[in-house]
């Protein structure tokens, strides 16, 4: 066994099946979202970052920076040792009780990250049921996957967003085995929205366990940003609901919330949240400034939909084919990963707009595509430059403008309706 | 199925086996280190913090306060997204540079956290190696288990620093199949130092890949901190060199460093380093402050030594039973789980000294302990408060000073040594 040259080998497989990531070096401005300063080859070059997850540029809001820097100044940079052992700090507590009172519920937990919470929870309390039957949605989150996997209980997939097939499933398990349905409820490369009544009432029906993943959610919809099962208000009819701190709340770490019996258990038994350092208090309590700020203030939620809207309008108006989205993801599909990449390329090395190529395996073979996230900050002027953009590259590259075409209208004749504000928030 | 009492079950459970934990609500107090205020039952308390994990007080250095401070109000709270998509920031970029030369590697690969690197590279290593055998010490940490286990390959344990047993596990594998021998250079729990020199030894004479964990270690030991591999100059053969940014470096965060085909791999490969946000640009700013002064500055190094020496040499001359460490850490045996958390509970309550109770499953019964981790910030006058509290709590509640007993002195008479510094930086 040679290993040096076996990773090697690893890695030219990556690249012969063009998957190998090279991860842009980008220097965010705070004030300036979604400014961004970019650098490749020893150059710097001012860009604009049209796919970040800081969806409503919370990230760069004066009270949560300044939350960020004073708890810092007062309690220093790091939490010193585990939840159990010193790392337990103040304002990690006041931001679990705030996570709880967000979603209605009894108790939450806070974990560094999202994908360790949903992998955490999952496996966690898959594992302590006993003989669990996990039913998963077939466009879960890798996250999801891992903790179901790692669970080693037994696991169906369901067709993504099927009622019909997860009912079969419940029926054949029967009510008295327990059985854990996991799903999103929006799905982040579609925007897609679960059925999420119609998957409560049969959860009610066949007495399942309900546990959502509202990442793409929080903060973004619903009267107080509790998500989508706020905004539909069956957050109480779910059992645990996870989020994010590091998406719409422009932070970093994930959570659950539910009964204080459940959380209390993933507390005490998974692995993954006892044996890891606490996140430092200065994230804690920048997160628990964002979540109340999205509490009272609907102005960023208004201002992303009105934005996500107008970039829909804009881009389908010039024959982008934009694909079918609920929420404020906007999906442009290429179709082709090759295609992909090289519109990728040159947004940025032509346009400076970075936009990641999103292929297969991340989606299906075909669909390849860009996502794009406008947020409250993308600015009319910046949807009309990514609009010229996006035709340049298309034009450029000969990517399709699918059934409908490019409409054979001039720039500046195009007529740009001012959008009032969808729902959700 | 009642999955409600189910889960109080399970609750019971732990507090049955006496393993619930309560977490101590604290709030450091940064230029105060160690001292930090303790909130319980709506009461306030300024208490000293004795098991933390900020080994060198790095978490409330002005610089690494200074940096993350500034970082943020220039680039904001958040990364905004994964490593791919928009969340690679300029600081990370940096900071990965700052952490391949502290071990002389050719590349490093920083994660949310110490859990998830371990986790992470393990199981990615170890699943890409065609019928990889792993060969793990028995106290290795729950991170790596994790890691072993999710890679799905063989497993064999080998006793705890054990070259000979290692060694037959080595022979009976053969030179031919991929081994992976993974090891921690510091154990935390009794703080002894594994054979590394011999386990290296036995990896070329029979061709294994090592992996050694660095995280208790990194910051603390050799030249310019690069761990106990620096100073024994080892570095160069080990293949992989996993540390922490969450103890001594006082922030957040894990990371592996080797060679460019091994991390390229496992940042190609490992979904728990792919689908997660990055760290924040501020984690990653003030964590490369605090690499790079503690690649230059002996001080910190030199003050824990010399105050782990003289805690262990202050307690152990009034009688109590220290357990023998090579390290900065300092085991004091109770030898029983709930004389433990009674002495705890007492040195919190009565003296204002928190210390967290190390009981089994962490450590094999019989062998309960209090860890003590003192600091460049536990002044003298803080030794022998410490020691003070426990003389009083080992009398109060009886438990055993061990074979040779409590030195029959007053306290006022007994000479504590000034001591030099130990070896190791």
């Amino acid at each position: 066994m040679n290993y040096q040259r076996f990773f090697e080998e690893a890695i030219d497989q990556v690249h012969a099946e063009r998957r190998y990531r090279v991860f842009a070096d980008l220097e965010r401005i705070a004030g300036s979202f979604p400014r961004a300063i970019w650098r490749a080859n020893g150059q710097e070059q001012e860009i604009t970052v049209w796919c970040s997850n800081d969806y409503l540029g919370m990230g760069q809001h004066p009270a949560v920076i300044a939350a960020f820097q004073e708890t810092a100044g007062r309690m220093g940079s790091g939490a010193g040792g585990t939840r159990n052992i010193s790392g337990t700090n103040h304002p990690l507590v006041e931001l679990e009780k705030e996570l709880a009172d967000l979603h209605g519920k009894e108790a939450a937990l806070v974990f560094t990250s999202g994908f360790v919470s949903n992998e955490a929870s999952i496996s966690t309390i898959a594992r302590l049921l006993p003989n669990c039957l996990v039913l998963s949605d077939e466009l879960n989150h890798a996250s999801m996957i891992e903790g179901v996997r790692r669970s080693g209980a037994e696991k169906k997939i369901f067709r993504h967003n099927d009622v019909a097939h997860l009912e079969s499933l419940l029926q054949a398990a029967g009510r008295e085995r327990a059985k854990l349905i996991v799903f999103e409820s929006v799905y982040s490369m579609d925007g897609d929205i679960a059925p999420i009544e119609r998957i409560v009432e049969l959860a009610e029906k066949y007495n399942a366990m309900t546990y959502i993943d509202e990442v793409h959610a929080v903060g973004m919809y619903g009267p107080r940003g509790g998500g989508i099962t706020e905004r539909e208000g069956l957050a109480d009819r779910i059992d645990i609901i996870e989020g994010t701190l590091a998406k719409a709340f422009g932070t970093l770490g994930g959570y659950i919330t539910g009964s204080s019996a459940v959380v209390d258990a993933v507390r005490s038994y998974a692995p993954g949240f006892i044996f890891t350092t606490a996140l430092p208090p200065a994230i804690a309590a920048a997160a628990a400034v964002s979540i109340r700020h999205l509490k009272q203030s609907q102005a960023e939620r208004d201002a992303q939909q009105r934005q996500a809207a107008r970039t829909k309008d804009i881009l389908a108006a010039a024959g982008l084919p934009v694909m079918p989205s609920a929420t404020h993801i906007v999906p442009v599909l290429v179709g082709d990963p090759e295609l992909c990449k090289m519109a990728t390329d040159r947004l940025l090395g032509v346009h400076g707009i970075y936009i990641q190529p999103i292929n297969y395996p991340t989606v299906p073979r075909g669909t390849e595509r860009l996502r794009i996230t406008p947020t409250p900050f993308h600015s009319n002027a910046l949807i009309e430059t990514l609009r010229d953009a996006l035709v340049e590259t298309w034009d450029a590259l000969g990517i399709s403008y699918g059934a409908t075409g490019r409409p054979a209208v001039a720039k500046s004749e195009r007529i740009i309706p001012l959008l009032v504000p969808k729902s959700g928030g």
